[in-house]
């Protein structure tokens, strides 16, 4: 298991109509969190796209269990739990002052930017990521 | 069952770096057809809101198959599959030239305003949505 | 003087904690009515990208006057007032119900997408544009 | 002179098409920037609202002079230079790597929060920020 953290200021462009986050935001906090995850993890998704790939996603979810509001410190933690293959997971758990407000997860395929098609990751990339899934 | 379709252009803001609309700007793309879907049953989110009801999204899923690019007409699918409770699930597809490119839905629960507490459908709205439901 | 009209319905999304519109939303707004003029101009962006042109903003201004809120039906008008030349300048006047709630203009420089260089107008675009603002 | 710096890092959300930072989205970062300086100042927004007033933008303004892109740091300044009245302006400078990208403004009205009208700014506001622009 690989995790990382990272905090976002709730801002009020983040914020609806009933005073607490659009839901639809949410998907950016769970983008800084793997943004921040792949960084932590010495394989910046920057360096993903020199290499010629990309991560699209290709399945988002999320569910709102309580409430962000303006000026909230939201902890965004991205955890990637299994060993990304083609396709590769991440989950999210998102907390105001310690409360868990919204779990998620995106899942991702590795694909050849040039030919836009799913391709298996970097060699660098899996060298980097099997000893966090190593057998005991 | 209860189906309506709203049209969206693809705008630059709703695109990103990788020339396709960004993951997360699909959830607008959702609340837009919900907002129809309810405005064309008769009963628009802002008479739930005057009745002092809320309608927050618990949960929401997007699996993206394709996808739309800039100056594309997103057509927003929107269908009520099943008779609303405390809760209601809305279904979404959206399509590019009769291509479907994204699926989802998005599960809300009816709140009270004031307690924001969960609360049974106003009756006004069960009316109108039963006979979409009812034993043939 | 070219001027056009496109409607956006106003969605939780769009609003914030004020319960208004947040303020960074209207350079969308922007966007959508710049995007019609052109298109009925019959010159619509896309067809300026195909010839390797782009149009960056270098500059945006709003002045907020009033407020849309959830659900309102804005009206916003783009309006070409002056002859382009590598510089273009857009005005907007968005309405909610025939009341002027904001007013702003952007100007963007046309730039040669290759080397991201300012460059004048294709012609195709000028012979479009020149007979709106000929002498009378 | 009242001045405060925030650190951004560039999502794939907040790019387009066009491999940059979108127009719109900088507005947000001068929001990150004023939420920053007037929390630094001691008298963060939240306090505001909590006295019943409010700080709406009634102008906003913003020159594009070159481009973040994805993953860049942009450092938000603010800059308070002038005594705030009934209207309060916040100028802002955004770098990339000490480079200067964008400038822009916003202007704010107070307002008390029960009846939206303009008002003149809290006493304990004031005093914080008179001091700051005192004649040497």
């Amino acid at each position: 298991m690989i995790k990382s953290e990272v905090f976002i200021r709730v801002l009020y462009a983040h914020t609806d109509n009933m005073g607490i986050v659009n839901n639809a935001r949410y998907l950016e906090y769970f983008e800084a969190g793997r943004n921040t995850l792949l960084r932590e993890l010495g394989f910046p998704y920057t360096e993903i796209e020199k290499l010629h790939y990309g991560l699209p996603v290709i399945e988002a979810h999320a569910k709102y269990i309580s409430t962000a509001k303006y000026d909230d410190i939201v902890k965004v933690a991205a955890i990637l739990k299994k060993l990304p293959g083609v396709r590769i997971m991440i989950d999210y758990e998102l907390f105001v002052n310690d409360k868990l407000i919204v779990t998620g997860y995106t899942e991702h395929s590795f694909i050849n930017l040039d030919t836009m098609k799913p391709i298996r990751p970097p060699k660098d990339f899996m060298e980097i990521v099997k000893p966090y899934f190593s057998a005991k």
